[in-house]
């Protein structure tokens, strides 16, 4: 089993937790036997939960008393310790028990008890938020989401390279479009540190990617761009109108398609088609926020899906483990 | 005729112009004869497309050689000086000849032209870009969008002030809830500006809006706060991402809908459904960005949108002058 990928799992993290993540370590064990599962928390809760679902050799549960709740600031996440299952989780990484850590838990204190345990990597000055954005040719990376409200330009020189080293992890046939967020296509556009930002990438070229210049919000979604770059106020901002969009857009489409009984049939015969379209835009498939810039991989599931996104997430742990991310940064940088 | 809104008609800006402007011109007068055009630009051209469909008690046309282009930088547009159709549409407002302007062009000249020839508002620093944002209950309005790309906590709450007022010429029975873009709810969050901005407008309580405190991206659709504040930067990449989201999802929406032959028979049975979908979200129907600050109202109708777009924006110049706008933020700063 040694070439098994071995993902601490925080198992008491997010909504309806722990059975949601045992349900979805169960759903991703089903779907290939490709991981080792060391998973944190309540074991009474655990087992009762897992039923003899995955066979002994691919996991081990470490009983844990404690855990860090949804509504835990913080400070009072890390003042608990050692005892919570989030703490030990990202500590066995640390001590090399584990290849990386993934959590559905609390996202601010996820990032300081990572911070907390793990060494930044040499260069990197601040870690930043990324995560699976969907295109129409696919998944981009966008980052940082909202880890640094300020940025300088060095800052977003190393998201340049981490997330390119990233998508190169997740995607290694493809050599990355990196953009900068912007509000246009000019070089004069934007604020003095995109400028500085825009300068450094220019003149730095690098065999792992294209830098392609400034990409404004409505290209984000248009696929030629595989890494888009922002401080973490700005791209936090974008991601979440984006949400609130595809929601209200989606509400209003239902609504069209009910509102009348010719409506409802040919809604019925079209039920196939919407499913496809439904399925292209579950958010499901692109869960998963990535913590950039420390020495271990943390993964971040939202904590409101459910197994099913669960269970990508731990997909996207396996890349990343299986394509050398922190590695890849650690030469790139 | 002395009730008549008065309005200034560039009619040399945006795609197809001077014959969609003036399709415009003549599909709002058709609707109702509320307004009198003061129409700047060819006048050999204008009154080629005019084919007497308006009455000529409801227009004048102000004949011009030169026009600002679509790649004039704002520099470039401004030194051509008072011979343009933008200029001279723009100077009327400033001697009171008209109550208001409108322009689909070039919207950088529009805002550097707007800024030579007219003055601030006593006590507001910078203009504003504003627009209108559809929501779940209706409208919201939004500001700034992209005129200034770093502001002061005094700008945005300027900002407010005449977002506030914009609302209730629009929408004059209702008072606005104000919400301040944010990455997160909680008080503490956000950068110095935003936090600072938060405390005076809590401080400062008024009878004409609600201050309800910070907004999420995903929030703005929600139809709960109808006047948004940003800074330029971070209002110009929401707009747009919100944009890209909505062509997306609408695309991948069609393929899904047509890539059976059910789904074809489908889509027709569903028609009138599909439509009253795309009719809601209709860019025509929020057509129209509004300068704020200038001690004229000045209204940019998109380059790109149709005659029935700019008609639109036609409409929200009237309900502009008619709601007073100018003496409401007056009065409210």
């Amino acid at each position: 089993m040694a070439d098994l990928i071995k993902i601490a799992v925080d198992a008491m993290g997010g909504d309806n937790s722990p059975k949601k993540v045992i349900d979805g370590l169960i759903h991703n064990h089903k779907k290939s036997k490709v991981n080792f599962f060391k998973i944190f928390g309540d074991k009474n809760k655990i087992i009762s939960s897992l039923k003899d679902e995955i066979d002994d050799q691919y996991y081990e549960i470490i009983h844990t008393e404690n855990f860090v709740s949804s509504t835990d600031s913080p400070l009072e996440a890390a003042k608990k310790g050692k005892g919570t299952s989030m703490w030990l989780a990202i500590e066995s990484v640390k001590k090399k028990e584990a290849d990386i850590v993934i959590s559905a838990g609390n996202t601010g204190a996820l990032l300081v008890i990572a911070k907390l345990n793990l060494k930044m990597i040499k260069d990197i000055d601040k870690p930043a938020l990324s995560a699976l954005w969907p295109n129409k040719n696919g998944m981009s990376v966008v980052l940082d989401l909202g880890a640094n409200i300020e940025c300088s330009s060095k800052n977003l020189f190393d998201f340049s390279i981490m997330g390119a080293s990233l998508y190169t992890s997740l995607y290694p046939d493809n050599k990355p479009n990196i953009g900068l967020l912007n509000i246009g296509s000019e070089e004069l556009k934007g604020n003095e540190t995109i400028k500085e930002t825009f300068k450094i990438l220019s003149n730095k070229k690098s065999e792992n990617y294209n830098f392609v210049g400034y990409i404004e919000g409505n290209q984000i979604m248009d696929g030629k761009i595989n890494v888009i770059i922002s401080d973490g106020f700005t791209g936090n901002i974008a991601l979440k109108t984006a949400e609130g969009t595809a929601n209200f857009i989606v509400k209003e489409l239902k609504k069209a398609m009910t509102g009348s009984i010719i409506g409802k049939i040919s809604s019925i015969l079209n039920y196939y088609n919407l499913k496809k379209f439904k399925n292209r835009l579950d958010p499901r498939l692109y869960n998963g926020a990535i913590f950039l810039g420390l020495d271990s991989p943390v993964v971040k599931s939202h904590g409101g899906t459910d197994f099913i996104g669960f269970s990508n997430s731990l997909d996207v742990c396996n890349k990343i483990v299986k394509g050398n991310l922190i590695e890849k940064i650690k030469y790139n940088i």
